[in-house]
């Protein structure tokens, strides 16, 4: 865990992308590699047997292994290296069919693949945790009555369990694009130097889709080293995945302020803390999704930026992928659990809502009150609300005693009707059947 | 058309959004909703009628709506304003009844996705477009021998179709993505004030059906004015798709540098040409490309700052979503569109790619020697050509030359054997199995 | 005044960008390089003297213009043809000396260069404006008791003077970022084809340096065609700009929500209204430089990465230079005056500040009580401390109820001490000073 | 070092950036600061001695910090936390006096400006050493003939010493620029709670100028806690010195391909081989430059996004700059680092300079014949020459055979004047000069 921004990290993620996890990948890779030859006949069985052996040891020293990198330009070259020799002093007939037919770029693509499967399935997993959260949140407000603002003003009354049935809606949508992207990216990569197996002799298809069974990953049509849109698709998928977070992250600061405080982040002793103010519970969930959702855009840049690559293998473009992809990943799936921690224990003031909706001596229902007075009145109604609004702001009344002072009115609208047009149960138009069907596509997913 | 970048644009595109395609989108929606509230029974028929017949009219003073536009904060609430003054004057008793019920963001959403139902429509046609071409080129050029380069050194022999199939395969999957966001974008945004259409009562979704049928737009579960994702992933399609042409676009320019002269954008007068240099081809089409893929990422990146937008409706965020997508598309449609006539009508010369396999003193068939000689000798055999190699590029020697030289390997090779190593038709391994499968999906398509 | 988005603009910067204004600067230097070349005998003075006329006339067609432009790859090269065209018909012996030396980047850039330093001239005005503004407001509000808030909580007594005063403070520094880049920016590009005044023999220098006499230009020590980090340069000081203004607007944007009431952007009719809510005032400024503040780290992204441009003139990346440069200046110029104009006029509520501070049950002082209990008490102070906030806001009273209440304080402290500890005027600490300095650096500037 | 990624690291930043050498930073704060307070007078000379003696100790466990920074929300308050329990254990007069006045943000932000500091001093110095390097390239090389190519197609003549010309001409002005960023970055952030030094009374610019002088840093005029400017403008410096580099890199990758041969990284045994190519010599240099370039856009767009922080310090954003700004000068770092090494020891090939000259049939030349001949025959000169290009393009001939044999030039040119316009020593113009003037500034640098 890297110092400085502990909050950004979550740790089931930093252990898929672990150094230790990728050389186990691309081992998964090698010894995978010499299996499906050995049954299709393309290297004899024994030194597949031998080669598992190696991989399976697992002793790789990184340090070693980081510093000839370095010069060779990427880690699946020394490591292949070491694999080589350490056949040679055991085995050293199995010694020439390591690697045989692949390039590094196969090992260091189908191994990034594989380390995304496992990250995707527990980034799935807490999107799921996280959408029963919101459903949970959604049904037991859908008749909180709350302030909706815009533009950062209050503008009409609304239920907290319809602002929650947005939030699960981008969830909801968002898994759906999971279920799209998972098909294009979990495949093989498997070209060898240029993209066309051309090592293997008339034999590249069958070691293809042998090493694919082995690996539980389908073939596609063509190898893609230098086709790089399924990296930036899940880079995609992660940055906008973060944005609908930081969406939420974002609400939850602005009505957890002070001034507004209708929802906080739960509080335990030392979370949210200050160094110098003893009274402070900041909300840190939110500052650590909406640091995240500040970071991805430039990541998915940098990921777009380096599709443009040179050629059968591009120049420099791979370095970013392989850097920038895990990273951007991480950076959601913390930001994902951090939240979803967060929202599991929100504690919301129902009854602050209620008295912040009684906080703007009764402008937030002027739309209502447009409403139902053009019904009666016509579009004399709109002219006279707005100066209702404005005498009611300028002499600090409420709009509704504003108004049943007008004479306009006076013989048009019983005191009755005016009163009903300030009650917020009569503000909420479709928003309940709005949550009924965020919720029943939910419960399908 | 703006001057400085006529080649960015695709006046196609540039129609779609202008100024008068927004307005006449924006009145379309007005028109709708009041046709949809008639047919619910929440305004008069005679109402929607009268509000028909001046949106028909559509003689809007744009310097004007711009004018007050920026008073405003959006375009809308002006259109709207002049909207209901022409109704006063015209139609008195219909005017309280245009933009019933909605809000300037409801106009505003639903047009642009109006907008973009039209943009993606001929953004396919011009996909399908390159994808015919791209077709071609493989199928013709499936047997045209060519260098094969990795981080942009000869690596080994390939072919030119099969290049061309690398980059068909990206563009019909990126067809299958536009598949998969067209359901998702292409919905109705009408949600009132706060996103309960409140000023509906309960007649809320009955005239959301009705308006999403005149307009053939789905009504989406719940109204999506806060959530943003839906037009993030229409960004993020985008810049993939102008990502997916720049591999195209600098493969192109790289294979029509003089000293590699395999590839040329066609020529006509006037067409790359230089102010001063009188031999100039330049290749414009690959530098529009080029130039769309170095500004598409950014775009993005501030579609996806956008995301996280306050309560029920944002403050900025909105003004980036309507002005940046726009943009982004057409300047994905533009690169499509140039790139797409230029690859049509590429200069290709088979003759001078297959005198580049030559040029490297054999040494792109080094791994073909390598892999040749291994299954003779072994482990030693990587040795022994990598000195081979070494000694071909210091004694500038043809490295078949040095190697037939080379004692170890006299009574273990042939010189037939040896001359065959040093055959690309051997080199090709799986190319063609590689073009008949990214074919055939194609076909499939 | 493009429609979407009229509140992103500034007139006066979208003349200085117009394409007639891009047309006169491409002439400007056109006529000024013959006048430069006559001077030094390159060219005769009468082909100069007949460029100019023709220059002067400026009735060049920009629909064709765009269209021919589309073709060559860039506007220069037929405005340069078309300017030919007229000199042969009127003056053919002049026509050959037309552009003579130049390529279409010298034209290109430096009349880039001149509309910068035009645009730059206006911005820095308006900066000056802002920062007078914001002097004022520091000096007027210096003892105006207001919330400090940190991560969106209330924090600490402070005075909205010293608010101001970090924004200013920014704005100063930004103004000395401006005297910086103007001399590295502001100068002539003259290379020729390939950057060596190849054309002009050994006369490049002595051309150059009248030229830049011409258009007040300084030479360079070397033209400037492909290292194009002036530019960047230039983009990072309009986004970096940019950004600082959104720290002011996001602060408005907070301070003025409904709940705050504290600061409010100016109101006129029509201003920030909505259409449907009569009483909305949108804080229209605050959204505007927002948005900008969205779009601009994705423009001067787009910027760096056209940096690596190939060899002595770049593919693709020049056009990215030419259109995303003046769009971010623009970008920033708009913010810039949107948001002076709104500053400038803004509604200052001082005592709905001094009412926020008694918004928390006294825990917004809770640092200073810290501060003067611990110099009674030492450690022990802070726990105590904590646990009284803790109990504050578990029972709803005043912490200086709880406070008086608690035996362990009983004998330390008097009830005035501890009154004493909940005034704000003694919590302003070196507020004023800081005040002071940066009011008197401006002064300075 | 991290395995994926070691070529993109210079172990000496990340050195300066380990998370040893931050928490040493903010040690050497609070140390700093208890020996200013004591000076001043504000605590006990006694309680600094022993918060000195605490903060020299370093025994500070990481994972534990890391762990409690993931609840507090930033590493400062469980290390300030630590610090206080270490003297409450042992000098516990003094544990009150620990951290005194300062808010977590203080230390964080200055102890990155310390590391910045030296991490800047690094960079300067590894710049010095390019410059040098380019310097030499240019001297050396400033009569050695080679091509100049636009658009990726050859241009005109020029000499291998102007191209070197440029890139130090512009890492020399990047030198400058880091001269003017320096004052405004290297100073201290000191505010406490709010910005107002409320804690200290009247005595905290007193404290402030004390603390400066321990850590030899400047104070400035007001508390840049929530004004991120500095930090932003750092960001754009590392990530335009990338784009500066990654101009070279571009140039490198380009001279260096197979087919054009003229320039090559050095070569030592495992630099830049493949897994399966045998002659394989990657530029790994260039490639790591341009991965550094594709990223560090998007990491400066992730700076510029966190800029606008909310009141008196962020949510969020402060989370970005302290990861982000280190992560980008680290990248720059490294890019320099490595790209120096590499242009050191560049293998120049100016035979195939010479030869690649020959290589267009005399197209290279053009403009100098269009020159020439536009002398002699006034306009006409020009549809000459093209028409001649087109000819010897299509017949593959020499264009000064195709010219020889023009009827049109048989009498108004001798063959010794025409060979004369095939020279390139008679195309290379003001190049000498230029390279002159580069290299005397920055001689005087």
């Amino acid at each position: 865990m890297r110092l400085i921004e502990p909050l950004a990290r979550w740790h089931v993620l930093d252990e898929v992308f672990s150094d230790g996890a990728r050389i186990a990948a691309m081992l998964a890779f090698e010894s995978a590699l010499a299996r499906a030859e050995a049954r299709v006949g393309v290297i004899p069985q024994a030194a597949a047997d031998a080669i598992g052996r190696q991989c399976a040891a697992r002793s790789f020293d990184h340090a070693a292994l980081a510093r000839d990198a370095a010069r060779a330009g990427n880690v699946a070259i020394p490591l292949v290296d070491r694999l080589r020799e350490r056949l040679t002093e055991t085995d050293s007939a199995a010694a020439p069919y390591v690697h045989w037919g692949a390039t590094s770029q196969d090992v260091l693509d189908t191994s990034l693949v594989l380390l995304l499967r496992t990250a995707l399935e527990r980034v799935d997993e807490e999107m799921q945790h996280l959408a029963e959260v919101l459903a949970g949140l959604t049904e037991r407000h859908r008749a909180t009555l709350t302030v909706g603002r815009t533009l950062m003003q209050q503008a009409a009354p609304t239920t907290f369990g319809l602002k929650a049935a947005g939030w699960l809606d981008a969830v909801t949508r968002h898994r759906e694009r999971l279920k799209e992207l998972r098909p294009r990216l979990i495949v093989l990569q498997f070209g060898g130097a240029v993209g066309n197996l051309a090592a293997l002799g008339d034999r590249g298809l069958d070691v293809a889709q042998a090493l694919g069974a082995e690996l539980r990953l389908p073939v596609p049509d063509i190898p893609w080293h230098a086709q790089r849109d399924r990296l930036a698709d899940t880079a995609a998928f992660a940055a906008i995945g973060t944005g609908i977070l930081a969406k939420i992250a974002r609400d939850l600061s602005l009505l957890g302020q002070t001034e507004v405080g209708e929802v906080s982040e739960p509080f335990t002793p030392g979370r949210g803390s200050s160094s110098t103010m003893p009274q402070k519970r900041n909300p840190v969930a939110a500052a650590t999704v909406l640091a995240a959702a500040s970071r991805a855009p430039g990541l998915l840049a940098a990921m777009l930026a380096a599709m443009p690559q040179e050629g059968e293998r591009g120049l420099g473009g791979l370095l970013v992928d392989w850097e920038t992809l895990p990273e951007l990943v991480a950076l959601y799936g913390g930001a994902l659990h951090h939240l979803t921690r967060a929202v599991a224990e929100l504690d919301i003031d129902a009854p602050r809502m209620r008295a912040n909706l009684e906080a703007s001596l009764g402008l937030v229902f002027a739309e209502a009150v447009r409403v139902g007075l053009t019904a009666k009145l016509g579009t004399a109604a709109v002219g006279l609300v707005v100066a209702a609004c404005n005498r009611a702001r300028a002499e600090k009344r409420h709009l509704h005693d504003v108004l049943a002072d007008d004479p306009a009115l006076k013989d048009q609208v019983t005191g009755d009707e005016l009163r009903a047009l300030f009650d917020p149960l009569r503000s909420l138009g479709t928003g309940s059947r709005f949550i009924d069907r965020v919720l029943s596509r939910r419960a399908k997913d």
